[in-house]
């Protein structure tokens, strides 16, 4: 059972309550606090076998919104009702929610500082103060291209300090990543902000989202595994979000099956208003890893343009997406990189259907 | 190899490159004219090893545009370079390509008048002239509805012509039904027009798929198979072009795995613009087999919108749609049917991503 | 509902029951009779709304065994309960059954008389009275080898007489391949008999099924559809039962997905007690086209030997598979096929696995 | 670049060879030291690019028995060639190879002590000294139960120990399971031994691959990712043994498609074979969790039985299945373990399939 408070409920109205809930056999409530765009959101959630507490016993009491009950399944970061917001989240100055924008432009792997230099300035050129930049690399084989792991993390959070980025989204696939970003970070002077990437090979690495979940200090990317259902996903999420860290954004990056050919994987982005409808996770799309290739279609765009805009249209809010100054030197995922000057198009593009998705949505549409 | 003639090329150049073609030895010349919109395309394709003929001998020719090697597969379909265009086609009135738009919103399973003409009725108030309408359906059980077959034809093919429909997509899974549709039709004295629609489960049904290409008077609407790859799909339309007729449009309607959960299938609309660039073919989608559902997400706009955004938004031109005027009576896939009451705001949301997509894909854009 | 008679009841209180249920408003008996190994078994299903009908008023009846409601899921073909036996058929003198094992060993595509020659001669030295020979190839491109077509059955079945062979499984993918291939057989004055082969991407094709199902002469060998459930495929025999024939075998062939990489497709062979439990049906299984290729294990035994062994020890009692006197000479699938000279350790191989299978399901065991 | 030796070779013509071997500019040498059956088996592998180092070199070189260039792919575990063996291991006193068969009964998650006593009571007086126990279950759920984690491993171990339990295979899904796995023993008095399972979810967790690979002192059970393919799960084990740990058995599990409904899994155990051609690996089975339910064949045998029949006869020589005394009572997985009871049974069963295998691979068979 969950009790939403209307926005900026007085602490005593809501202390009254829990102490009102504590009293009910079984049950211990637990207070969860969003910072939403305009003002605070508060939620009571009970925690125990609910099935004998009436809701109406809450629903009379000052500053109470509504009661609702609500399945053990996604209890923290379910949409239980229509009039529930996705709430959202800040960080480091930027605000990521379903109506914010973000193109996490980037290197799928650092590669070397000149590299990551021409692309961070080409994306303070665009405006953009959101990038993505590989750090420690999950690779098939042992003997392929792993990263350059903690090393770089020093000269990468300094140029993307002084190019005024202000969010990497960066893979983690061990604890000791997130301490050693961390360290960085502060090393660095805070000269930018990190949003940690939970990558599909470990979307079910339970350990890895409980350690994402228990540090508070910085947002979560999850990408749906590769082969497993939206449920068993978002249930994932939910190891996140049960550890205490809520700031999750959830992205969409494909399904591996044949049928997918001649795409790397299968674009699963029909998902996006599933997962709106049942979640309050804002989502991101990952073009990249989905299409896996830089070919295009006899009306200009490539079609990694063309599944961004099939993400866009249905509602996501924001892109990861592989950019690369020289895509045929990258060490990693070369094929599926676009050029830095295909930036200006492809934010042009962005920005465009995006404008499409908020007039069919307009009110009275 | 096909070599492929300006624009309106007289009759004495194409005669004399098929004379001059018809000197190498295992080399016979077969021609294929192409109404387009605004004038008349020739190619001529060498059927044979063509692998000691040089281009140039044809090259050099008057009237001449230019000469490709192709391989066997795709060889009528596929779109071989980038000049080519998706040429189209024009039935009973209608113009069918990559750039007119069409709804073919209407009854999976043909019910009873009353519904028929209900819904004829809204389409031609929404001024549509294309429709679907379900007279065989195939069942996985043969203890299900099997539709109404031969004995609706009379009264659907009337109805639609008094309601002004042009072009009624249908099903068929024998060739007899070829010949009563035929039949049929020509009894309502050409009240309206039928595509014959070739269904996912017959997608490698190939004796169907040489008898609707052997005869020339109906086009085609191509299911993708649901458990076959892209390949394996273009080689079936294949199988239509080679018996004879080229007009087919390759309609995608989700592929079959647990992956798409909740929705019916795994939307596979992102291969729009493969099938853009691997063949000539327009592309339509289908929402509602796709989907399978009603359910919408929280920006107010079913899943079915949603797809067909995605769809349109990467360069489909057609949109194969379930309506009904109460879905809760359909005697197939009710819950997947959009109201009546719904049709203008799902046509004006096709419009406005439609101009969104021709707004992104213009030159200079 | 189903009414089970004891094995030879006799007429009269067969057409007793029959008389009696016509009685119940709505519902109207249809007899079937089964030729079991040793005796004939009777059942009289009541079509129609059976909810209002007691089954008392039969189970008291003389000579009527067990009375069971049946869902209309597999009401022809489903093993309705623990009781009822696999009763198979007899067909061309030859036993086809649960318990009878049979390996059609043969060509997937008939080429040349010597070939067919050749392979029927080895059959007949080891013994084998059942083979197959496709005559109607359906490939995935009109650009390949579509099988010999009509022109080769005289001699196909003429050799096949003249080598004893009795059944030869053989693929049809239009009703007019069922005529011919009967005319045919007359013709060469039933030299032979022929199992009509309806092939993984025909399961669904209800049209084809129907007419297979029509036709009482020949026996079914169905395979499942390659990218459908079990449910559905058991739902297509249900087609071919529906229509009057009850003499079906159900075989297993793969399903396609990349994670059954490197074999052709993921062998299935884990459904056959699945079959066995849901269905009456004999299982068969096609090891060839599952693995796709000659390659071996350390143990010394090829691949198609491995699977063809989990099929039996799992209960399978019959083998479709491929051989052919010179495999890298086969127009088609020849990377698959066994060499002739492999056929005697194969059927020594099969018959080793099936005692152990026989010693495991011994009663006491 | 592998130079194998023969059997027991002496140091000193290791030694020379690795001298020699270093000379060559970027090479350097890496000794592979394996327990056999009955003698030592030493490689030592050459490190860079060999490309221009010629095998003729070390082809002549005493105690030398050949030399093989590999791919980079799979090089520690890999059977490069026919005459390679799977050396196979031993531990605690039990020998793991391809010839000896093992079957790990027991508890897909440990619950209470009484339940692990009489399931461990059962095994010793059945005569096994393997065993299955889960401490730590990684599920889809955070609300569901996690498994009692260290807290139950002393009195499991304790109790193992009492019933003569030599190697008790459990799910690790962190390092710090290791950790405390490797202190619980030795606290024990090593009572028993521990064979570290990496669960699908976990297949492609490389840190934690890493971290089992580091570690010398326990083998590691590899269960295969289930939506990836068999090349990735082998590229997984090779990151175990390019860390140093040799001692991997690799298990099969089923790979998840609807496709394979009804069972839990669609059953891949057809890799067998693949598995030992491709590499060293003895391969395990684990027909719990394929089958993921109870229900039989009308020939009296669980599915879960049968699908271990096909495994067996394949080649498999280990099997992982979960029994319990109650199934209805089990925390985790209940509807798919065995009763006690059934234990004899199955052992008989797998003991008579096995000698079925023998037979039909017997040298001459």
């Amino acid at each position: 059972m969950i009790i939403f408070f209307e926005p900026e409920a007085p602490e005593a109205s809501i202390a009254f309550t829990e102490q009102l809930a504590s009293r009910f056999p079984g049950i211990s409530p637990r207070r969860h606090v969003y910072q939403g765009r305009s003002h605070v959101v508060t939620e009571v959630h009970l925690i125990g076998s609910t099935k004998t507490v009436p809701t109406e016993v809450f629903e009379g009491l000052p500053d109470v919104a509504r009661v609702v009950r609500v399945s053990t399944k996604y209890r923290l970061i379910g949409r239980h009702d229509d009039r529930s917001e996705s709430i959202g989240f800040t960080y480091n100055g930027v605000r990521f929610d379903e109506r914010a924008v973000h193109v996490f432009a980037g290197l799928c792997a650092v590669d070397s500082p000149p590299m990551v230099e021409r692309t961070f300035a080409a994306l303070q050129a665009a405006g953009i103060v959101t990038t993505r930049a590989g750090a420690y690399k999950p690779r098939t084989s042992p003997y392929d291209f792993q990263g350059l792991g903690a090393d770089c993390l020093p000269w990468v959070f300094e140029i993307a300090g002084r190019y005024g980025l202000r969010v990497v989204a960066m893979e983690v696939t061990d604890a000791r990543h997130i301490d050693e970003i961390l360290r960085a970070l502060e090393q660095s002077g805070h000269a930018t902000g990190v949003m940690l990437q939970v990558g599909t090979r470990n979307a079910q690495n339970f350990e890895l989202l409980k350690q994402v979940g228990q540090q508070k200090t910085l947002p979560v990317l999850f990408k749906r595994g590769m082969g497993i259902t939206l449920e068993e996903s978002l249930n994932a999420c939910e190891y996140v979000a049960s550890e205490g860290n809520p700031n999750i954004v959830f992205c969409l990056r494909g399904v591996k099956t044949h049928l997918g050919d001649p795409h790397r994987n299968l674009v699963d982005f029909a998902h996006v208003p599933v997962i709106r409808r049942q979640s309050k996770l804002p989502v991101c799309i990952d073009p990249s890893h989905s299409v896996g290739g830089a070919r295009g279609a006899p009306d200009g765009l490539p079609d990694i343009f063309h599944v961004t805009g099939q993400g866009l249209i249905a509602g996501a809010s924001m892109v990861l997406i592989d950019f690369h100054p020289e895509p045929e030197k990258a060490l990693c995922d070369g094929p599926q990189a676009l050029r830095l000057e295909q930036l200006p198009r492809f934010l042009s593009y962005v920005r465009r259907v995006r404008e499409a998705y908020e007039d069919v949505t307009a009110p009275g549409s």
